[in-house]
């Protein structure tokens, strides 16, 4: 069950990054600054697009690694254009794609801290997964979609769900 | 495993419930139109936040139902007030309550066939989980997140998270 999560994941980083090539496209032919679109947000005291982008990363290696039992990899936000959060799309599905099956052999019981706004969060494997962790990644995977079709980009449902 | 989405799916929709509240209190103290938020879209094209509240109970529903082996019950999309959709997730939480462990023997290999777009797709009870139900579960409950969070309701991602 918990090693299934791990193309689950990858999948929609791919349609993340296959969303994000489109809005780069859609500035170029447009002329329009791509910080227009990556510095967006919906409400001023909400995260920009980039920062959406680099939480739904940090959320997809934060599952792979914490069920794995392995720490989780730091990627430092300084991400600034497309083609720089493309490589972080790239080497979160990369560090995924390292784990295998036996990573996860009694993921669902491992205890896993974690620190909110300064609390510690404890849970198990599985309560991390379905309660947590899951519901934070499709939160900003979703925010960085609603963002670009608030701005105009031309995507839809299928974009947000991969399908070819 | 699979039963233990179900106190997930309610702890959203509840936070969902006290997110739409605080919409509704909203309005109220600031003489907003309720329908000023019930009718709001983040574009054009996508859908109003009544319309969100609606289909994040159908995929609650529809997980609890189709893993559960049982008919999804069937909602017509009628609920027009804040009053209406509240009484919606309640329903649907009413719904989910009366399912219990044993509903979800087999439930990861169970076949599974939906239409989306008009095409069937088929999956296992796990692959619709993970792969297509959750992914839309979440994708809903966050843009009527979104929508209220880009109209100014001061709500923040506790609120989400269904955090005391």
């Amino acid at each position: 069950m918990f090693d299934s999560y791990v193309p689950v994941l990858i999948h929609f980083l791919k349609a993340l990054s296959a969303i994000l090539k489109k809005a780069e496209s859609h500035c170029a032919a447009r002329k329009i600054d791509p910080e227009a679109l990556l510095g967006a947000r919906l409400y001023p005291d909400m995260y920009p697009l980039r920062r959406q982008v680099q939480l739904t990363t940090d959320f997809a290696k934060g599952i792979g690694a914490r069920l794995a039992g392995l720490p989780v990899p730091s990627y430092p936000d300084v991400e600034m254009s497309f083609a720089e959060l493309q490589a972080r799309l790239a080497k979160t599905m990369e560090f995924l794609c390292t784990l295998t099956k036996s990573h996860f052999d009694g993921a669902e019981t491992r205890p896993i801290a974690i620190k909110v706004a300064g609390q510690e969060m404890n849970f198990s494997g599985g309560e991390y997964l379905a309660g947590f962790a899951l519901p934070n990644f499709y939160f900003h995977l979703t925010t960085a979609y609603n963002i670009l079709r608030h701005n105009g980009l031309e995507i839809g449902k299928g974009d947000y769900m991969g399908r070819p």
